[in-house]
């Protein structure tokens, strides 16, 4: 509590590409106009506004959300290859404002201020915001582009913040196993059961989150690792696993969920829900509970995730075509998702302010700076582009304009 | 932060009146379903998801909401009699998760636990459960029936908490100027001018929130006083005013919203907004500007205010024909709102695990005790009726039940 004086970052990136009309923004994580659920979305209010329809759609629901919706998430969570369904219940859902008042419910109830949260090295920035404003640290789980997590580096970390007493004010893992915002990285199994292992190893029975935002986004195919919530490496280990209808279905109905397998964690998240706003929309799930009913839905989705890998495969050929690898820069393409992560040379500095920044709004071409997304806000050289909004011709140019920016200097 | 162990009592309620299908509630705060606008909801999202509409509405909106409904509220909100609309304008406007969000933001970033919010005597429990999830005290301003404010008594507390040191821990004041809950009374201007001129002479220009939830729901005629916005004598204070479209639209759309004019304090709620959601349902406000566009919108407020007023001469009719004030019952019928407010005789108990409760109970019928909205806990001879939900026979036999209950002992 008490004053928060941090604009968040997105909020003004936001408004400054709202402002310039011939700004491009590969900035903002907006999803696509043309791939929002117009006529999937009116056909369910159709339905539920129909004369003989029960009207209770439209009066208050409960602190946790409607039930046939809660048994709707379980349904879409546990058909994901190796999930248990066992381990994933109704009782463990609730509906939120988006993944995000999930995630800062998790954060209220579970800390205080000075408090740390172990993150991803990239993670995601408005997180991290969130986590300034309620006066809370993060450090980085070292990163290793061969396993996911760099456990050598971690043993360092935990051995450094043991010897400074920082180790006693972690109180909880952030991790974004699929397609994460910023790096689209997912992690390996092995990765997250070696985690567990390395807590469990050190008495740390830490709460676990899982940010699962993008996990139905993929291209080819799904991500092979199941979820921390089935994994046996986390038995004991307070888990909560995040999702979202915005990402795959519509951002504007701003619907997420929780899971979360510890009682009491979930109790208490549920008690602060009930102050800050006593449920979610009741309608939107209702909605979203008719259209997630239907084989339009994953009909839905399946068409958005060839649409994003139609454009993850434009931005790669643009980046390619436009030479930004012959000047040091480096990146994988994205394998679901919405963003690229690119890295550029050592010593290069891409934050707000730097003279890349300025002349990359001269070129009239917005990004996401890399230290935003990173614990230590080190190193200074990487960039999130989104290709979520823009399409085509302006696609094309952003990104041009993008790596034009980059390669002339 | 930190833990929070409260389960909410509105809560509790909700699941006994649920659990139980022979349990008629007088006690939930939902509105009459039948009232519910199926067919002006179903027409907007027609609308919102023809063809030709632009599908921004389905994707995120703003942190504070959309531009054309903000300029609505401000239209709706002056239109009353006495506004200054030049002190109402859409920068100070936020949309929120029900007016409940922007009443938890106020207090999220106003105070520090240990500090104390006045409040009218009674005021709404769903807030004091907040208070004391925030860890926040509430101490009630004294009421007077001849003048809404017993100033009187008033200049006692102020001294009696500046003795001990607790007036200088007093953060803001909660009223509820029109068509209270629970008591449905509303604040005369007097009341409302006075209390500005008390705290403006102790130095105490405190931040007021003037929670109008219920503002249109009124009978035969609007209430008569301005809004703490308007009024000169509230010059300098800082005012967030409260409204919803849940009561007299749709409390299944889970909108509501605030009007701050004081920049600090609405640039800190909306950064902690930033953090919890960044932004309310653009789709769910869309469909709200959408439907208060229309003439269809008053008409619908209209026909609401005449059934509850038709619902609140039904229940005054009962409790006088079963013969509630022959056995010592005190009431005023309500000009507006949602409540009967009735103190039972000195020294009866109507409070959870009270005799009275628990034969109301066995009685099958639920109702608010009283003590849950009065910040002292005292006196415990109130209850709170509420004429929201039930209907016709439905509502007769449950304040049946209820006086039956009380002129049984």
């Amino acid at each position: 509590m008490g004053q928060r004086l941090t604009e968040p970052v997105i909020t003004d990136l936001m408004a400054r590409a709202l402002a310039d009309p011939a700004m491009l923004s590969l900035a903002a994580g907006f999803t696509d106009n043309t791939q929002l659920p117009k006529s999937l979305v009116g056909q369910a209010v159709a339905g539920l506004t129909a004369p003989e329809s029960d009207p209770e759609t439209l009066q208050y629901g409960t602190n946790a959300g409607r039930t046939g919706l809660r048994e709707a998430v379980c349904r879409i969570v546990s058909r994901h290859e190796g999930e248990d369904a066992s381990r994933i219940t109704p009782e463990q859902v609730f509906l939120a404002q988006g993944s995000q008042q999930a995630l800062y419910l998790s954060m209220q109830v579970l800390c205080e201020p000075g408090d740390i949260i172990l993150v991803e090295e990239p993670t995601y920035f408005v997180f991290m915001e969130m986590l300034q404003g309620l006066g809370l640290e993060a450090r980085s789980i070292p990163y290793s582009p061969d396993t996911g997590i760099d456990f050598g580096k971690l043993e360092q970390l935990f051995l450094e913040m043991q010897s400074t007493g920082e180790w006693a004010r972690v109180r909880a893992v952030y991790i974004e196993g699929y397609f994460s915002n910023p790096s689209s990285r997912s992690q390996p199994a092995s990765a997250k059961s070696g985690l567990a292992n390395f807590l469990r190893e050190r008495n740390a029975i830490l709460p676990i989150i899982e940010d699962a935002a993008y996990r139905d986004l993929y291209f080819e195919k799904p991500w092979s690792a199941m979820s921390t919530l089935s994994m046996p490496e986390f038995d004991g280990f307070p888990v909560l696993y995040l999702g979202t209808f915005d990402k795959p279905f519509a951002s504007g109905l701003k619907s997420g969920f929780g899971i979360c397998n510890h009682q009491e964690w979930r109790d208490n998240m549920l008690f602060a829900k009930g102050h800050q706003d006593f449920g979610s929309s009741n309608f939107v799930q209702a909605l979203i509970e008719r259209v997630v009913s239907t084989d339009a839905y994953d009909a839905h989705v399946a068409a958005v995730r060839a649409h994003y890998q139609g454009k993850a495969f434009q931005v790669q050929a643009i980046l390619e075509a436009e030479g930004l690898a012959d000047v040091g820069w480096q990146w994988e393409p994205p394998s679901g998702g919405l963003y690229f992560w690119l890295k550029g040379p050592e010593g290069f500095d891409t934050s707000i302010g730097s003279d890349f920044c300025e002349a990359c709004l001269a070129n009239k071409v917005l990004y996401v700076p890399g230290d935003l997304c990173l614990a230590g806000g080190q190193p200074r050289n990487c960039v999130r582009l989104s290709y979520g909004v823009l399409l085509g011709a302006k696609l094309d140019e952003a990104v041009r304009r993008f790596v034009r920016t980059a390669t002339a200097g």
